[in-house]
């Protein structure tokens, strides 16, 4: 059968950890694609940055259309992350009859509806499991075998930062300052924090989440969200008090016929699944009418956990090219 | 399009619940689906036994040759239980072309080689999702969106009699033999509980899970299976004195070519992710090259839970008919 050739937009972090997980796992990815798999051409300014994967320096372009033009490429994967150009570029391989996989929460929330019309239309796939809970995979989880279920709620623990700054409070009576600044250090958090711990990043996913297990589309910035700046030792140890443990949660519940829908910090009882939820980890806790609850729980970030989900996309599209 | 039509084997608690499933979450199955789903025929003897759902008298049949034979029939949904006769109506149904969803893991462990091979030669889906974690999405997530890992190691917690009598000998100090006879008296235990305390049960889950990560067959009678029912409370205080809870656990695990596998009682650090898996609950950790860490985690058992995964088995089915 013919190669799935595949077109890279971006090689940072995530770009390289995925660009790995296909070189270091290519016997069982191309045996379940039932395909050889390659990725042809990379756009990417920084040709000479060190990585630790070896790139045939000809794959490179710094002109997307080289890809979106280039009749042999089946999958365009955009890690450029950030609203635009990415919605652009993709909507643009969409149209050009490409499929496309993203780990991009942003763009996808952004602009949820035009992407997934514009895949519809043209008959070519548009996945994004790694933009939620990374290398967890909750969205095919709840787009294929969940699906003979009605959700009643959907509980999210989808941001590491804030939650290993929550979890570093709670166990180690530290201050959210000081966690912050020694995660900085760390490199754990961005010398901007904002979209981590004011909640906008993880309003991006309860976005997505929403609109896959719902059918219905919020606006990330209509999403009420509230992030854990204002979270003290003193709220931590209340908590404590009450046998509960504060975490940022994203919440989606069922109330009638409608769902209400928040970001905010939260006080979950240490019984509950959530509650035990540590660091970097993520989680989404499900409850459905037939399977009652679920959570799903893994790394919601790095390159290779995020990799690991992108590759997933990919494989799950190869077969599906397989079978046309 | 064509609605697709399923033969039940069984309409026990597993069967009843299959079929609730259907009723009451039919419009989202179907449309997932694309398509009309509906159970046109049952094997049953007990026609006239107490259910709390409506099922047309002339759906039943004592004879599986009705079904097999039937050339309206998709698929089959085997929820007899045990090995024979459910293993022979399978390969029955799978050499005249049906689909096959079965939740019966001594079926599948026992003679996991056949069925597959068979559904493979004429064509067919051979799916058992709910085999191992009941509604937990894991054999689909193994095969499908995680197949861009290795896996290095699996855990899992798979039997919720033994991992209650576990939680309840734990947290309330009880001795072995009386949250056992309790469990059996609110009939959450068998009367006969040796497939569950002996670990056997486990061991045909595990033999699964083993086929699909790591493609290697192990029959179950050839796992090291050692079950709960030699655990005292001396072993579950002096468990806690090093910081560990008492699980029984599935392992498999990679040793460099090999995979090293058992069932047994284990002492998990309490800072394991499965050390926090109570009562009734089962879990599924999973350890893969890229993805790292991840947890599965709901309810392993019960008609609605099994349900949920016999339907999601079927939507899948239904989706790939539509594709033909």
């Amino acid at each position: 059968m013919k190669t799935v050739k595949i077109g890279l937009l971006g090689l940072g972090n995530i770009g390289t950890g995925t660009y790995k997980t296909l070189e270091m796992n290519r016997e069982q990815i191309e045996a379940a694609a039932g395909r050889q798999v390659e990725i042809t051409k990379i756009l990417e300014k920084d040709v000479d940055r060190e990585r630790d994967i070896t790139v045939d320096p000809r794959k490179f372009t710094q002109d997307p259309d080289v890809i979106f033009d280039d009749p042999e490429i089946d999958i365009v994967i955009e890690l450029l992350g950030g609203i635009e150009p990415a919605s652009t570029f993709m909507l643009r391989a969409l149209e050009k009859g490409k499929h496309v996989v993203t780990a991009n929460k942003a763009a996808v929330a952004a602009n949820f509806g035009r992407l997934m019309k514009t895949a519809r239309e043209r008959g070519v796939e548009f996945r994004f499991e790694a933009s939620v809970g990374g290398g967890i995979p909750i969205l095919n989880a709840l787009t294929t075998v969940l699906r003979a279920n009605q959700f009643e709620e959907i509980l999210g623990i989808l941001n590491g930062t804030t939650n290993y700054i929550l979890t570093q409070m709670t166990e180690n009576g530290l201050a959210y300052e000081d966690v912050l600044k020694a995660a900085q250090e760390k490199g754990f958090a961005e010398a901007d924090p904002t979209a981590d711990v004011e909640g906008i990043d993880v309003a991006n996913k309860l976005s997505i989440l929403m609109a896959l297990a719902f059918d219905l589309y919020v606006a990330p910035e209509d999403i009420p969200t509230e992030g854990i700046t204002k979270i003290t030792k003193a709220d931590i140890d209340s908590a404590a008090a009450r046998n509960c443990k504060i975490k940022l949660i994203a919440s989606a519940k069922k109330v009638g016929d409608q769902v209400a829908y928040s970001v905010k910090p939260v006080e979950m009882p240490v019984t509950h699944p959530l509650a035990g939820i540590n660091n970097e980890f993520n989680a989404v806790f499900v409850k459905g009418n037939a399977v009652d609850e679920l959570m799903f729980y893994g790394k919601g970030a790095g390159p290779l956990p995020t990799g690991s989900a992108v590759m997933g996309d990919v494989l799950e599209i190869a077969k599906i090219c397989g079978r046309k």
